[in-house]
């Protein structure tokens, strides 16, 4: 019986904050297998958090438990949860994470009763996430460890404004190889698209009309835009730095503008 | 037949030391679990690597080896010892950092002699500790890898000055959410307060009269002070960068008056 | 069954792309152990990539299989190759890294054919190299996953002019303690010298004529030379920074001169 816990976490490489929770993990369940999603999301960044989260969790074995470390310090209005969503678990505070992750609603959800006195804990990571999430990598049941809930806490996000002609959408994300990630998924732009030829424009004088497959289909140097591994729309550099070199940053505006034929 | 080795090392991310270690400890126990503790400490900085270490040893399972890679560069004055403390194994150059962590005698401490021409070597992590660390992961005992010690090497740590109205300690550590570590411990803190009213003083004209239990006890953006996980004194700011808004660095002074009822 | 699959990749730790990739492996191989060699390699660089690998894959056990992430992007003129060299597996994209990491022609050679539509794919790392690294983690052999090649791309790397008394190399990778690494391997540094005196000429002004053993053989911020774990002559400064002091970047020249007895 291995099991696998994912940790998503806030916590940085250079504190002892994440050895501490691998520690208590190991100690409870000491064949589990832990994995790394994130330690650098930013420090209270639920949307980054959703973000990478989203587009890493389902690459994991169903069953895996991923656990949430993000904005969770003790607070008497938030529930501490664990859940199932499409095979897998998640377990994390209430804040509305769960909200930009899930499209749906879960299978099954818990307020977890582990423990009594949340008000006192210090980290609750190791003290309350790193036992419900063992208990969960075991093979043990949401009921054994919480109180049935039914509403998430709802966040919203930004969603793309949508023209019979055109769609409107904002920078979600920035890369670590300056690649600039859209709101706008392959599904909606599939939709308004209707093979039509399009538009993208950006900053004041941008456009590109053209989708690429992948980054090297111009020339190095070149801007293009493509649905990458997220199916998100995304414009990029060929070999560079894409928010640099055209100015993009987080929340910048976007707009696709699709031709009828005459 | 598992076990758990985890590092600490100021080796960073970008190099292949930290990989050349870590096949090393594969080639010579292919089933054990590597845990990074840290590989961020700071080049040399025996303070910070004790800090993290002593204050996330203690979540591991018992007979865990804590591997300590940091200033054990060969010299013919430095021993390389196995140890074993609180149930636990280290192992590392007798450089004064055992002496940071531990507030005891360790059960029993041996000096390495698996090698001989210890002058040659060129990684001591590889040649030296990878080996220490696999026999006690497998189960070997100390007497098998050296002969008997009964001293470490004494290193200073500053700790507070106590007064019967008043502790005047320092800054130790600033975590990566620029929280403010002290080195007034939590148990120093209640024997000298005896339940009286207090006020912290650091920098010109700050201070801080309430001690608080989570950093969310206070709106955001205000400052607060806590003994946070490691039990130590630390001055927070509520979602904020205390260190960088309050100008708190390592080695600032911190001092808490006590008052008498009258 | 375990088996043991390392990473070396330019995916940085920020975002959910190395996540998808150990989601990929466990999903294909839920007991393998997965190994960071570094994600931290700046992005397309393969000299780098190349450096780091050389000098950490031989320090695993045989028949660790090493996925190497870099400059990956499907082109319809670059292959996607297996290989075994030395004992060891390697898969990435045959863009010239194989060339700058080996020194002989490794024992064999495949084309992966495990996936038809190589053009449609977004992320090779997760639909391909982790699908082909599963399978040799595993047992399989390489000739189940693809077409036998016989030659490798090659690309030149800058190799040390040598003459009968001189060696004139140049600075190949900093690392993270600033240490300065060149070039001249120890093996072509004994041969030329036949154990006369050197004079090692760098910048302007600076000389070195002395090899030592340990970094601690001089005084704390005296410069040093030697050879260190990674078998090429390094410049350092005892627990200083190298690079910085003494104005030394890749690319750079060094000149060894050896003097001949009179």
């Amino acid at each position: 019986m291995m099991g696998i816990i994912t940790l998503t976490t806030d916590l940085g490489h250079k504190d002892f904050y994440q050895a501490a929770l691998k520690g208590s993990i190991l100690s409870l369940h000491p064949t589990v297998r832990i994995i790394d999603i994130s330690h650098d999301i930013a420090p209270f960044d639920l949307q980054q958090a959703a973000f990478i989260l989203k587009n890493s969790y389902p690459y994991f074995p169903k069953k895996t438990v991923h656990l949430i470390g993000i904005d969770s310090v003790y607070n008497e209005n938030t529930k501490y949860l664990a859940l199932k969503y499409n095979g897998y678990y998640f377990i994390g505070a209430d804040n509305g994470i769960f909200s930009l992750i899930f499209e749906n609603q879960p299978e099954e959800i818990v307020e977890l009763s582990i423990i009594q006195d949340l008000k006192f804990l210090h980290f609750p990571l190791t003290d309350i996430f790193a036992k419900a999430a063992c208990h969960l990598a075991k093979g043990g049941k949401l009921a054994e460890i919480g109180e049935p809930v039914t509403e998430l806490v709802q966040r919203r996000v930004f969603e793309p404004i949508v023209e019979p002609d055109a769609i409107q959408g904002s920078v979600i994300y920035i890369d670590s190889f300056q690649n600039v990630i859209t709101n706008i998924h392959k599904e909606l732009f599939t939709k308004i698209q209707k093979e039509r030829p399009f538009t993208l424009f950006f900053k004041r004088n941008e456009t590109i009309n053209q989708l690429s497959w992948h980054y090297n289909e111009v020339p190095e140097g070149e801007k293009l835009c493509l649905f990458g591994i997220s199916n998100y729309l995304e414009i990029a550099i060929n070999k560079g730095n894409a928010s640099g070199l055209l100015g993009l940053q987080t929340d910048n505006i976007v707009r696709i503008e699709f031709q009828n034929k005459k």
